[in-house]
């Protein structure tokens, strides 16, 4: 299944992408997309309905953020060789972990606003999973077992406030950072998460064009190494890192956001994100 | 006021303080303490309440956090001069912001669980600010309009895991690392948070005794710089840091706490914790 949610900002409703690409409304069958929605049992309720048993979505809505509730946006660094590498930095030789703040998280095509005194604006693509059971000391064989499924997220990163400290967060959780969605993909449309094509463009030059394969941490280590030190909750996300081709790794001069540029970006069977940078307001 | 949450775990009711120390009800009167609770104007309909009006809590409820559905928790690094040169790293510039995972956040006399593979685990006191208002670009001079109190946070960290890579959020976010409460206290109650005693004890052993007098950054600054980066949430808490004493600064070996450990603390006005260290489980 495709889930998502559709709407004004704090008004979206629940919705599913039916086999013709059309939006069906599940307003009338769950109350929201949220941890509580996302449990096996409950997602085999969903897929047990037939898509055009239920009512079509009027017009060309907004998408929203296709989880409500998050409890914690989890982000995983220089987590591709080659992004560590035009970043400056070694290869870690465990995941690095840090937050996105929860007000950061927006919808997938909402605009993307440079921040007061913003100068280094940046991208970068990445593979979401999504958490759909309590997870504590998984092991890899497990992982799946707590994953409901998979999306984009656009991890925008302010460079020179996420370096003006040793601590990454104020840079990485400006307003309007975390662009997530359009859907929230089951895991069942997703055999192999290690091998989706992902890509990112700005004003129409491609940027990024990258894999999950070439992850240095892949899905199941990471879940299973996040669960050793905290409790993945239902709802909660984990963005799992970006390839080459951010903003700071351009030569031979790096390339900032700035406003009235359109950065677009997606994942192999996830969708994908339209965002234009806006000024400050 | 004293606002509290009281009872076991996921099911704690809304209560307040009454002038004798007695926990009144205040679950017929508002459904709990969040956000939406903490606005002005609510919190003037709840003073404008006689606390002997309102049906005494029975018996010594276990206190939960004080604040429901906190979207983030921000925590302020280094921001007291001593504690800065017993980590041995520099006083910084500008506030260090890093983020605390919202699922270790817990009631202020929980139990603390040594995580799996922990070696460094450590203890700060610190003062919370509880955000009342949204807060987008606030001046200093405004701070204090968005702020609807204070209350007690130990900022518990596990030092190998935060230094383990560059980010630190690891090692401040396991479960059971954010004992916060017992009370929310209004900020009509603390007319100066620059001057408030705060202490924590190991086994009955004082191990830090400072004042909020130190900060290298105080609140107004700390609330202004945050609310230019992102915007602040109501119930949103802040930790401020904590004073030197910690156990990574202890001399001349750093002290570690283990399972039977018992940790105190409290701040001046603003009540005090209790937490017995416990095994992995």
């Amino acid at each position: 299944m495709k889930l998502c949610r559709v709407g004004p900002a704090g008004r979206e409703k629940p919705a599913l992408l039916d086999a013709r690409g059309q939006l069906r409304d599940l307003s009338g069958v769950l109350p929201d997309i949220n941890g509580t929605a996302l449990s096996a049992s409950r997602l085999a309720e969903l897929a047990a309905i037939p898509p055009e048993s239920l009512p079509l979505v009027e017009g060309q809505p907004r998408y929203g953020v296709p989880v409500a509730g998050i409890s914690k946006f989890i982000c995983i660094g220089l987590n591709y060789s080659e992004h560590a590498a035009e970043s400056g930095l070694p290869v870690p030789a465990e995941p690095i972990v840090f937050l996105k703040a929860n007000s950061a998280i927006c919808g997938p095509d909402d605009d993307t606003m440079q921040p007061l005194n913003s100068t280094k604006l940046d991208w970068e693509v990445e593979l979401g999973v999504v958490i759909g059971a309590v997870g504590r000391k998984v092991t890899e064989d497990q992982v799946l077992d707590i994953v409901a499924g998979y999306c984009v997220v656009n991890d925008v990163s302010e460079r020179a406030f996420q370096m003006q400290s040793s601590q990454w967060d104020k840079g990485k959780g400006c307003d309007t950072f975390g662009p997530t969605g359009p859907w929230l993909v089951t895991k069942d449309e997703v055999p192999d998460p290690q091998a989706l094509g992902m890509w990112l463009s700005v004003n129409g030059k491609r940027m990024q064009d990258g894999s999950t394969r070439t992850m240095i941490f892949d899905v199941r280590a990471i879940i299973a190494y996040l669960s050793r030190y905290m409790t993945l909750l239902p709802g909660d996300v984990i963005a799992t890192g970006t390839p080459a081709g951010v903003g700071m790794g351009q030569k031979p001069e790096p390339v900032w956001l700035k406003p009235g540029d359109v950065v677009e970006l997606g994942i192999e069977g996830l969708g994908q994100q339209r965002q234009t940078v806006i000024p400050y307001r």
